[in-house]
C-alpha cells in the first residue's frame, strides 16, 4: 500500500505495525498513542540517528557486553516493531530478553512471546513474582531474569518503572524519543533515537568496536565522562536547530 | 480513574476519551496514532492557547459569522472529544455540521452521528457525492454541505483534503497542533491549539464579539494584515522557547 518511494516510507511502514498490532492483541490501545508521540519527536528529531545518539548507542552496547545480566525487556510495541531485529541483538550482546508488560494480560504474554519465537528469539520465562517497589501488576517480574539483572535495556518505558529499576541499583537504559520525559531524565542512560534504528545500532557496535573501545567506553560511563543529562541536552538542540531551520525557510519564502 | 489534581489532568482524559472511543468503533485506529503525534505537539507549546493561536481563533470566530455558508467538517476524533462542544459552538456560529470522515464506513458515520444527536447536534444529512478533486471515498462529501460552503473548519485534517478545498476557492481553517505539517501551512488559517481548547474559545469569541471587531477581523484576514504564515511562524517561536526553557533549566539543576 505505502509507495516504496514515499519520503517518510519507513515511518508510515512503523505507523501500519503499530495498527495492525493492536488489531492483532500485541500492542495495547494506549501502545498506539505513544507511537503517535514518538512519531511526533523522531519528526523533531529529524527522523535519523544523532551523533548524540549514536554515541548513546555505543555506550549501550559497551555497557551490555561488559554486563553480568544484561536483559533487553520487551513490551508489545517494541515486539511489533522489532521482532526481526530482536534474534540478532540477542545474539551479539548475549543478553537475555524477558517480556514484560504494563498494560500486562496473560493472553498479551503469550501473544508476544510466540511472535518473538517465530523470529528465533530465546524468550525468558522464569517465575514470576512481584518484584519491583511499584503497586498492582506493574511490579511483576522473572526472578532470575530482570529482577536479578545489571544492565537493562527498556525500550518505550514508562516513568515510574524506569525509577523503580533505577532505585534497586541497575543500570537501566532507555529508549526514547521524548528528551524531556520523566524516564528519559531517569534512566541511567537514554537513547534519543527510534527504536528500529537504536536496536540496529546497537548490535552492528556489538559487532565491529573493539575490546579496547568497549572499555573505553563502559569507563567513561562509570567515569561520568559519558552523562545522560549531557545527552539529553543535546536531544534538544538539535530539535531546536531543526526548528529554528524550518522557521528559517518559512521566513525566507 | 485519572485524579483530578494530576498537573496533566485534562490531556490523560482526552487521551482515554480517544481509546475508549476506538474501542467502540468511533475512532480509527489511525486517529489513536494522530492524537498521540498532537499530544506530543500540545506539551511542545505548553497545554495552553498561545496568543497567536487565540488571534486565529477570533478570525476564525469572525470569519464563520460573515461567512455565507459555514460548516464544520466533524471526523472520528473531534465527535470523541468535543461532542460536548459542538452543540454550543454550531448555536453560537450558526453553522451546518456535517458528518465527513478520512477512513469512511457508513457504520462509523451512523455511530458518530448518532453519538452527535446525542448532544443535540443538528446534523446535515444531504446527498453524498464524489465531489472533492481527490480519489476514493475522500472525495464524498454532501452537495448542499461541504461542497456548496464558502467557509470550512476542518478539525485534525489530512493535507490532501485540506488543499483540494482550498483549491475549490473555500476560506478553509484548520486546526492542528503542528505547525509545520502539510495541513497547516496548506489551510488559509490554522489554529495551532488542542481541539477542545480551540472550539471554546471560537464559540467565547462569537458570543463576545461585537460587530465592529467582527468586521475588523474578518477585513484584516482578506487583506493579509492577518496571514496564516505569521501564525505559524509564531507557533514555531513558542515551541522554540518552551524548548530553550526547558534546555535551561536542565543546564542549570
Amino acid at each position: 500500500m505505502i509507495p516504496k518511494d514515499h519520503p517518510r516510507y519507513h515511518s508510515l511502514v512503523r505507523r501500519e505495525n503499530i495498527a495492525n498490532a493492536a488489531l492483532a492483541g500485541i500492542v495495547a490501545m494506549e501502545g498506539v498513542g505513544a507511537h503517535g508521540r514518538g512519531e511526533a519527536f523522531d519528526y523533531l528529531i529529524g527522523e535519523k540517528t544523532t551523533k548524540s545518539a549514536e554515541l548513546a548507542e555505543k555506550t549501550a552496547a559497551a555497557l551490555f557486553l561488559t554486563a553480568k545480566k544484561p536483559v533487553l525487556s520487551v513490551n508489545g510495541n517494541t515486539a511489533a516493531l522489532a521482532a526481526d531485529l530482536i534474534k540478532d541483538f540477542q545474539q551479539a550482546t548475549g543478553a537475555l530478553v524477558e517480556v514484560n508488560l504494563f498494560h500486562r494480560t496473560e493472553e498479551r504474554i503469550e501473544k508476544i512471546t510466540r511472535l518473538l519465537e517465530e523470529k528465533g528469539v530465546l524468550v525468558h520465562k522464569g517465575e514470576i513474582k512481584r518484584l519491583l517497589p511499584l503497586s498492582h501488576d506493574r511490579a511483576l517480574c522473572s526472578v532470575d531474569g530482570i529482577y536479578s539483572s545489571d544492565v537493562i535495556l527498556v525500550p518505550l518505558e514508562d516513568g515510574d518503572r524506569c525509577e523503580a529499576l533505577v532505585s534497586m541499583g541497575k543500570t537501566v537504559i532507555a529508549i526514547d524519543l521524548n528528551p524531556l520525559s520523566r524516564t528519559a531524565k531517569t534512566a541511567s542512560l537514554t537513547i534519543v533515537d527510534e527504536l528500529t534504528r537504536a536496536l540496529l545500532t546497537i548490535t552492528n557496535a556489538c559487532k565491529s568496536l573493539g575490546e579496547d573501545e568497549i572499555n573505553r567506553l563502559a569507563c567513561d560511563f562509570s567515569d561520568k565522562k559519558i552523562q545522560n543529562k549531557d545527552i539529553l541536552d543535546n536531544a534538544v538542540k538539535d530539535i531546536l536547530e531543526n526548528l529554528s531551520d524550518a522557521l528559517d525557510r518559512k521566513v525566507q519564502a
